[in-house]
């Protein structure tokens, strides 16, 4: 394999183009944004994402998604996850038969409940379709401080191909069989984290918000098992993991939407604020939907759903949450 | 029940101590440091271990034990893991048949590789042993900010008695029936949190925290199952919440002293510095000869001990972890 086309030059795409590239892959990024490309071909930056960080030589972008997709044997798509079934619409008819397509975007498609690489198989039929997850801030990959990842596919051969693409020695790359798992683990961690944005927010400690994630974890584990995940996968890096890494960080920006929305920023104010999508939101109302229609109980989410709805102020969500009857652990 | 006595007043008892003293009960806080003693009848302070707050009236201290343990129908005890067994060879003689011992301890003995509730039963066998454990900075407590403990005994009876005597709007205590599972995770995470502490010392990034700490969890598990714990109960408030508490704040010892480990000081210089019994070392060497002993792997807390005995360097272990073979997450 040569040559690498990135769907998206967001934090994470471009850092992980930079490790695709420091390998001698050839990278073409597709942006949207002209700034963004024509600071990459010109001077190897981009600093609307990644501050400070000088890309590979190989990586180069362009505007039109064809040119990206040229001879591409590899389309990694890092765009927001409401953006991924539109992007796999408008890349399908430059994708040959059996081209890998791996996504990073963690979430689940409003309406549909969909997983990533459901909405890959569904658009582009004739790609074999990888998830890449895990916690890794796009800041420290690009920066090559050590950091894991779980790549993850129906087709276990693609999967230890992918494995072998993207690891170095300051990267390293797990697999693991359990597709749903790692999709509905990276997607409902940051759930979590926003709602460990509002704790911090409202000036609670690490005690309380240690506890918050160790139940945000019963939470994930809960509603994944009966999505079809395994309870292993959870509790490792792309659950678990991912949690903590999404939960602790400034870096997370489901972290600091939380902040901003207990300080009394509205949704729409935060996310302006953010500059970026915030995961977190996206997948509250989808998971809201999802633990109603399939009967299980997710309190943290349904409390968030509820204060992003304005029915419920942070203060009430914390008190609800925190108050109930004295009882058992298990 | 009205009269309770602490065994030690250091940071954590003297914030138990603050929460029974606000609910009413009459606590007498023993202490070997005249000053710490002196400053709590004086003026209702403890500046050497909680800065800035002030004691309820219902909280005495007393550098005579007998004097503290005079009708008190439950003794928390709360002193560094390695000083309970002969605390409890000082105290036994003056408890009556029945009354409740609680630790707060976190750590096994080494030698022995026994659990404190074994110690206080051995010691104390006319004593009902019950076990307070989970993500709890003492200074938080104190504060009142919102904190889960877990409280577990063999004596179902008892352990709901003094769930019902610690809980508070803002102290949410849940019992557990499983006491090798809260005993063997609280120690075990001192040891993760160590080796969290040195990875931030050598100035390794939050992705690389996650991963130590989402392996971590499964070297809890694995050697606290071989112990006879259960699973959930390491995944629990008392495991994996202590865990992230513990690796994510600067208030924890167990942290502070990796940092220091790494930045170049010898195990004797960071426990110095530190100026208080830092559990995570213990731990590492209890658990290294238990997981010899019982052939079980355990290799972050391996690594830190070859660090401890000065067979390795912090980036050496750190090399030793990240590059293996690749391969399946589990």
């Amino acid at each position: 394999m040569k040559k690498i086309a990135f769907i998206g030059g967001g934090s994470f795409g471009t850092a992980l183009s930079m490790v695709l590239g420091d390998k001698g892959y050839e990278i073409t990024i597709w942006d949207r944004k002209e700034e963004v490309v024509e600071e990459i071909n010109k001077s190897s930056k981009n600093s609307l994402y990644l501050k400070e960080c000088k890309l590979p030589e190989k990586v180069k972008a362009t505007l039109k998604i064809e040119e990206a997709l040229k001879d591409a044997e590899m389309v990694v798509i890092a765009v927001p996850s409401h953006a991924v079934r539109s992007v796999c619409k408008n890349i399908s008819n430059y994708i040959a038969n059996g081209t890998i397509i791996t996504s990073v975007a963690k979430g689940i498609e409003q309406g549909s409940l969909k997983r990533m690489s459901e909405i890959i198989d569904e658009e582009v039929p004739q790609s074999i379709s990888v998830i890449l997850s895990g916690p890794s801030h796009a800041e420290e990959v690009a920066l090559k401080m050590p950091t894991t990842l779980v790549v993850t596919s129906k087709n276990r051969e693609t999967a230890l191909m992918v494995q072998d693409i993207f690891m170095t020695p300051n990267l390293r790359i797990y697999t693991n069989d359990d597709i749903i798992g790692v999709e509905v683990g990276g997607a409902v961690k940051n759930i979590i984290a926003f709602s460990a944005g509002v704790l911090d927010g409202m000036g609670y400690g690490d005690n309380a918000k240690a506890a918050l994630m160790t139940r945000g974890m019963s939470e994930i584990v809960r509603v994944g098992e009966k999505l079809g995940g395994k309870q292993e996968t959870f509790y490792g890096l792309t659950g678990m993991g991912d949690l903590i890494v999404t939960c602790t960080s400034m870096h997370s920006r489901n972290r600091r939407a939380g902040i901003l929305l207990a300080k009394g920023y509205s949704e729409q104010e935060a996310c302006n604020e953010i500059g970026m999508v915030v995961e977190g939101i996206k997948a509250c109302r989808a998971f809201h939907e999802l633990s109603e229609k399939m009967n299980v109980s997710m309190p943290i989410t349904n409390c968030l759903y509820r204060v992003l709805e304005g029915k419920l102020k942070p203060e009430e969500a914390t008190t609800e949450l925190m108050t109930r009857e004295k009882k058992s652990e298990f």
